[in-house]
């Protein structure tokens, strides 16, 4: 293993079932095959919100977004490389990896979801062949991105689209922008649907649609449910056509009452979206430099200050807040 | 028009807040290009049930599936002939109906559904292109299926299946059983999960396997929820392999909690399957006559003894409950 000089322990944010600030962690070992990475800014995320109210029953240090340099691993030429990385850590030998999907892989970790400490700290870790370099040119606050905007690519994955159909986003948080700037990139009929003006206003691109009344939504052939909220799938369901497709983004800790037999009735077709494949989602991004991503934060912070930060994503008004650790 | 001496009223089961059986209730007006049917059989559905329940708001006289005779119509060569129809009756003019999707005809009506008096009744009407002529040589008892078996052959249109996938069906009633025999008359390793082993040893066919573990079915592919209640949804999620299917089968009046968070994680896709072209259930069912239907029969009814029959429908045993007028 190569390895440079490296501190024993670092600054850490923790959940335990409280969220925490931790001067001194222990930098954690890195077994062979994985990376450890030194965190330059690290984003919140909802699911960073939804797992501090019991989502997953996650303990440990948070955050799965991020932009870093790698500071030690077994292959020598990735040390000192910006890179950012993909979340889920697989096993590589079940019949899910070897057919490409290793994100969904049964003996996988997931980075500050699923049994593996988070970027939110000094150092992360991660297996080596989850790491992308980051393109010469494209800047670190369009980068840190990569993780969100590729699960938002995602859905082109998973749906054909033609281009000409009728598209609403629900949802004018960071994950429904970005699905909507997605959408808006190989189709010309797309809404955003939202509640705030501000955060609709920062959503403008290209021909993208903005409103604040669902209505304008309804007949929709795809809908995108990015809400984020109890609310969003009976939203969905009431602007789908019948036959159409509800991509279902949100995961929540609850969902509260839930009658799916609009579904039925109208043979809706629901699709669950989570990660995407952070090659595709580079690309794209470099494909759109026009694509304003960096407008989309809000605010950032030094990593001693996450408790603020987090209350202030939780705000109606907040898109992306950063935690940096420079 | 082509009329025979009709009677002016009829008998009729009726819902209005209240299951009632009418003795002596106005036998339908036809409009042009309409047929007046008199009814021979009705099967009770776990629709009625949801539908006295408060599901969909309907009153009016209930049922929707039937074997019955055309008594009138302006199309004469109909005069006579023994028919069971469609349950949608379509406005014929829209995009939906153009591209053959009348059943999701924002303006239709449906038979015992919405807007529509049922077939529970001494006659019932439908528009004449909704109708199919029961072919020579297929018993009534079998006819009586034809609607929730086409309801169940819907879901070979909606999913392109190989015939290796594994598959589980949730749910022992009628309409669970029903799917199953059609997903085992194309795929080799379908299981139907349930809690009844009566019900299941009634399922018996062919190579389809029968269980009381819902663990039997861990990993499917395919997983058809029919189970009609508020837990089936979350029993599909949790036997769905990752980027699986799920076809959604059950209609309820409410699903109580629910929380779709499975379906994001593991990006499986939800279609909600509803009712089915009759003439691809009409041949289905001739292609398979040894499919026992006729042991899904557990009682007959006289249409005056309603109340009782829809009792009976309601209890964990029953499996088809048949109405008669003869």
């Amino acid at each position: 293993m190569t390895t440079r000089r490296l501190p024993a322990t670092m600054p850490a944010v923790l959940f335990d079932g409280r969220l925490k600030f931790i001067d001194a962690h222990p930098v954690p070992q890195t077994p062979p095959g994985w990376a450890l990475i030194r965190t330059l800014a690290a984003g919140i995320c909802r699911t960073d919100l939804e797992i501090i109210d019991g989502y997953m029953g996650f303990s440990g240090i948070l955050g799965h977004e991020f932009v870093g340099i790698v500071a030690a691993c077994d292959q020598a030429d990735w040390i000192g490389r910006q890179v950012t990385g993909e979340i889920n850590a697989a096993c590589g030998q079940c019949r899910l990896c070897r057919q490409g999907l290793g994100r969904h892989c049964p003996e996988r970790s997931v980075l500050g979801i699923l049994n593996l400490d988070g970027c939110m700290a000094g150092y992360c870790r991660l297996p080596i062949s989850n790491l992308h370099p980051i393109p010469a040119g494209l800047h670190p606050d369009r980068a840190v991105f990569i993780e969100p905007f590729s699960a938002a690519c995602e859905i082109l994955d998973q749906v054909h689209l033609e281009g000409t159909e009728k598209i609403a986003v629900l949802g004018d948080g960071r994950l429904g922008i970005l699905c909507a700037w997605v959408l808006a990139s190989v189709a010309e009929n797309v809404t955003l649907v939202g509640r705030h003006r501000e955060k609709l206003e920062v959503a403008r691109w290209r021909s993208l649609e903005t409103t604040t009344r669902l209505a304008d939504a309804a007949g929709s052939d795809l809908v995108v449910e990015a809400t984020g909220g109890p609310r969003g799938m009976q939203a969905a369901m009431a602007v789908c056509r019948p036959r159409g497709t509800i991509v279902l983004k949100s995961t929540l800790a609850s969902q509260g009452e839930l009658n799916l037999a609009p579904l039925v009735i109208n043979e809706i077709t629901v699709i669950g979206s989570r990660c995407g494949l952070f090659a595709a989602g580079i690309t794209r991004l470099q494909q759109f430099p026009d694509m304003p991503l960096e407008r989309l934060i809000t605010a950032r912070y030094p990593l001693e200050r996450a408790p603020e930060a987090f209350a202030q994503a939780r705000a109606s008004q907040a898109l992306k807040i950063l935690l940096e650790t420079r």
